[in-house]
C-alpha cells in the first residue's frame, strides 16, 4: 500500500487514486504551467488542499487542488526515512531561553508556505529537528504568530515586543524570534526600538532555505541564535544569518543596521555600513564589537511597543510629480520617508509637494536610496530648500529602518513636532553622530 | 586691492564691504547655521546671488545672499594661483568624441551647483583644465542641458539619445555624456534601451567631487570615459566612475546594471550581480567581458529615443495598503515597477490592489528590494497569486532599470499588454535569462 503520511481528505483521494507515494516524482499539471518533483510528506495540522513537491532545485511547492488539473507517477521513488521525534533532554545548569515562533520558513518541517500548516515548532520537534540545540540551552517554544513576513504589521510587532518584555520579567536568559526573512530588517528594527534597554539579548532568526533542504541554514541561524540568547556578554536586539555561504560562521546583526541584500543566498543579509555585532563561529563568538550595551543592564524595563502605522516610505524616481504624496497625506499619513538621490536630493516638483505636505502638518524626513553613506542637505540648494522646508535628514539611518521609527516616534509622542525631535535622535544605534558642517 | 574674481553686483558689494579676497578665510552667518570657508573665485556666467565657500572637507557651498546676515574675514589667505587657459592643440590622427554636457558636478568647474551658473565646458576649458585630454582625442564638447540631474525627465533622456543618434551620422567615433551623479544610473538605462544597436561606444560620465577639490574624480573619470569612447573595440552604453578609491582605476560598467551605491564615496557606483563590461588602467583597457557588441555593429543603427512617463516605481514596506497603487492609477500611471521583498512578495492587502491596478488596464511588474538576485514568482503562493494575476516577474533587472524600460516599452508600443511583452525580453543585458521552474 502506498505511503501517504500527513495527506488526507482530497489531497489524500488525488494522489491515492494517482498511485503515488511518498518519495515518488510527480508530474503535475496546473494552470499556470507543469511541475515536477519529489512527493514529501505533509506534517500534523496540514490542510487537505494542498499536495507539496520538492523542486529538483530543493525548493518545496505547495500546489492547490483548486489549480490542480493531474497528476501522475513518473517514477516510483524509495521510500523515505524518517528520524524518530527525539525528547528534550534538559541539562541542569542549562540557561532558559524563550523560543518565538512567528511563521516563515526557519522552524517550519515541510509545507511552510502552503498557508494553512502551523510551524513544527514544539520543543521535542525542535530537539529532534536539531539535537545540538538541547546541548546550548533549555528552550521553550512558543508560537505567537503564523503568518507570511511580507504580512506582518506595526500591530504584530507590539504583540511580539510585549510578550519579550513578558520574557523578560519571566526570567528567561534571552529570547529567539523566527521569523520569515522577507521582513526581518523591518521587524528587527522594530524590536530595537520597542524593546530599548532590554536587559537579554533578543536574536531574531530566520532561514532562507527550508530545513528539509540540504543547503538548509535553518539548522546552524537557529542553533547560533540560541547560543547567543542563551550566553552572549551583551543585551540588545540581533539578527542571526549566515555570514558567507559556509556553514561555520554566523553573522550577529545590530538590529537596525541590517538589510536583506539577496534574494536567495544564504548569507544574504548584511549590516551597512556598520560592523557586525559579533561573529558566531563553532559554537563560539568571536569579534564582538566594543560598545555593545551589557547583558544585565537596563533594570525597571519596560517595552514602548505602540507603532502607529501612519508612515510611508516612498522611493524618489525619475518622472514621479507630486501626486503620490497627496495621495498619501489624503490617506492619512502623517510621517513621510523619503528614499531620495544622492545626498538626499529630489526633483523640484517633489520638492514642492513635500513642502505642502510638511505645511499640512505632516512630518518629513530624508534618506538615500543609495543605500550606504550619508545623507546631507547642507551641500546643496536643493537640500537646503528641504531642510528650510522642515524635512529632517536621517544621516546614515536605513530608509526601511526610518520608517518603522517614524511609525514608533508616531506611536509614542503626543504629535507630529515630537515625533520628529525623536526621529533626529539616536535611539537604538540606527544612525551615526556627525558634525555639522562635515 | 582685493581680489574678488568673477564676482559682481550685490555679490561683490557685500564682499567688498567686508573687506574679503579670493582665499580668505570667511565665517558666513546665515539663515541656516554659521558657515566657515575659504573663499573660492567664480567663473564666467556666474549670477550675482551668490557666494561660494570651499569648506574645511573641501565642499563648495553656495550662499544665497538672500540667506546671507553677515560675512566676516576670520584670516586672510594667500592668493591662489590659476593656470592659463590652454587651447587645445589637436593632434593628427587622434578620434573625434563628442562631449555632451547635461549638467552636475563632472564638467563644472567651482560653483557648480547654484543655479544660474553654467558649466565651464568649452574645449579650451575642458582642455585647460585636463590636458592629458588632448593627447587621447579630439574632443568637440557641447551643451545640451544644464540640469540638476534629480530634475532629469523622461523627456531629456529622449533629447539626448536623438542628439547621439546624430553623433553617430555625424561619424564621431565615440560620445562621453556629462551627467549628475544623481540619477546617473537611470539616464545610462535610459540610453540603453533607446540607444540599443548603436555602433560606438556611449560613455556616461560623473564624478562625486567636483574638480577644484583635491581629492576630484572628475579628470580620472573624463580622462577614462573619452579614451573608451574613443577607442574601445566595443560598442554600447557604458558608465566610467572610480573603481575603488584609488585613481589609478576607472571602472566601465553596463548601462543597464550599475547603481549608485553610495552617497560620497568616488567608488560609489557598482555593477550588480555581473562582472564590469571592462577596468581601464593607467591608459590601458583591461578585463574587457567576454559577449560585449563589437564596435562598428549595428549598421542602420536609429535610435528608439520616445519615453512615456506614466509609469511609477514603488516600494513595499510593512502599513503599505492599496491606496498609492490606486492614487497611481487615478494620476494616471499606466505600469507599475514594485519593488517587493525578498523574491518578489507583497502583502495581501497589497497584492488585492495590484490586481485591481491590472484589471483596470495596467501593466505591473515585480523586482526586489534586496537589490540582488532572482525575483521568482512560482516559489510560494503568494508570487503565484500575483503571477496568475498578470504581474510579470523581472528576474534579475534592477528595479531602477526596470522602471526606466517601462517607460521606454510603453513609448514604443501600441498598447501595455505588447509593453508587458517587451519587458519580459532581455533588450539590453538588463536581465539574465533563467529557466523556471529553477
Amino acid at each position: 500500500m502506498e505511503d501517504l503520511a500527513g495527506y488526507k481528505g482530497r489531497a489524500l483521494r488525488v494522489l491515492s487514486r494517482a498511485g503515488a507515494s511518498i518519495g515518488d516524482v510527480l508530474e503535475s499539471r496546473t494552470e499556470w504551467g507543469t511541475v515536477e518533483g519529489t512527493l514529501v510528506p505533509r506534517y500534523e495540522g496540514g490542510d487537505d488542499r494542498h499536495v507539496v513537491l520538492k523542486l529538483k532545485s530543493g525548493y518545496n511547492v505547495g500546489l492547490s487542488l483548486a489549480t490542480l488539473k493531474s497528476v501522475a507517477v513518473k517514477a516510483k521513488g524509495e521510500k523515505p526515512a524518517f528520524l524518530p521525534p527525539r525528547q528534550p533532554r534538559p541539562r541542569s545548569g542549562l540557561q532558559r531561553v524563550l523560543v518565538i515562533g512567528t511563521g516563515g520558513t526557519i522552524a517550519s518541517r515541510v509545507d511552510y508556505r502552503t498557508g494553512a500548516v502551523g510551524p513544527a515548532i514544539s520543543a521535542a520537534d525542535l530537539n529532534s529537528l536539531i539535537p545540538e540545540l538541547s546541548d546550548v540551552a533549555r528552550i521553550e517554544p512558543e508560537i505567537l504568530l503564523n503568518i507570511l513576513s511580507e504580512n506582518m504589521e506595526p500591530s504584530h510587532w507590539s504583540s511580539l515586543s510585549r510578550r519579550v518584555g513578558r520574557g523578560v520579567r519571566e526570567g528567561y536568559s534571552g529570547v529567539v524570534v523566527t521569523h520569515g526573512t522577507d521582513t526581518l530588517g523591518y521587524t528587527a528594527a522594530a524590536l530595537s526600538f520597542a524593546l530599548r534597554g532590554v536587559p537579554i539579548p533578543v536574536v531574531l532568526v530566520g532561514a532562507q532555505r527550508s530545513s528539509d533542504r540540504p543547503s538548509s541554514d535553518a539548522t546552524q541561524n537557529l542553533i547560533a541564535g540560541v547560543s547567543v540568547a542563551a550566553s552572549a556578554p551583551f543585551s540588545g536586539v540581533y539578527v542571526a544569518m549566515h555570514l558567507c555561504e559556509s556553514d561555520d560562521s554566523i553573522a550577529i546583526h545590530r538590529g537596525t543596521r541590517v538589510r536583506k541584500n539577496h534574494t536567495s543566498r544564504r548569507d544574504a543579509f548584511v549590516s551597512v555600513d556598520v560592523p557586525l555585532a559579533a561573529v558566531w563561529r563553532k559554537g563560539r563568538l568571536e569579534s564582538v564589537a566594543d560598545g555593545l550595551p551589557k547583558r544585565g543592564e537596563g533594570v525597571g524595563f519596560t517595552p514602548k511597543a505602540r507603532f502607529d502605522g501612519r508612515a510611508a516610505l516612498l522611493k524618489f524616481h525619475p518622472s514621479m510629480d507630486g501626486s503620490l504624496i497627496r495621495a498619501a497625506q489624503k490617506g492619512g499619513v502623517r510621517a513621510l520617508v523619503i528614499e531620495g538621490t544622492g545626498l538626499g536630493h529630489v526633483s523640484a516638483k517633489v520638492t514642492s509637494a513635500v513642502c505642502a505636505f510638511v505645511k499640512a502638518g505632516g512630518v518629513a524626513f530624508m534618506t538615500s536610496q543609495c543605500g550606504r553613506g550619508m545623507v546631507d542637505l547642507n551641500v546643496y540648494d536643493t537640500g537646503r530648500q528641504l531642510a528650510k522646508a522642515g524635512v529632517t535628514p536621517l544621516k546614515d539611518m536605513l530608509a526601511e529602518t526610518a520608517l518603522v521609527k517614524a511609525m514608533w516616534a508616531l506611536g509614542n509622542t503626543k504629535n507630529t513636532r515630537e515625533a520628529a525631535a525623536l526621529m533626529a535622535q539616536n535611539i537604538a544605534g540606527e544612525m551615526t553622530p556627525r558634525r555639522f558642517p562635515r
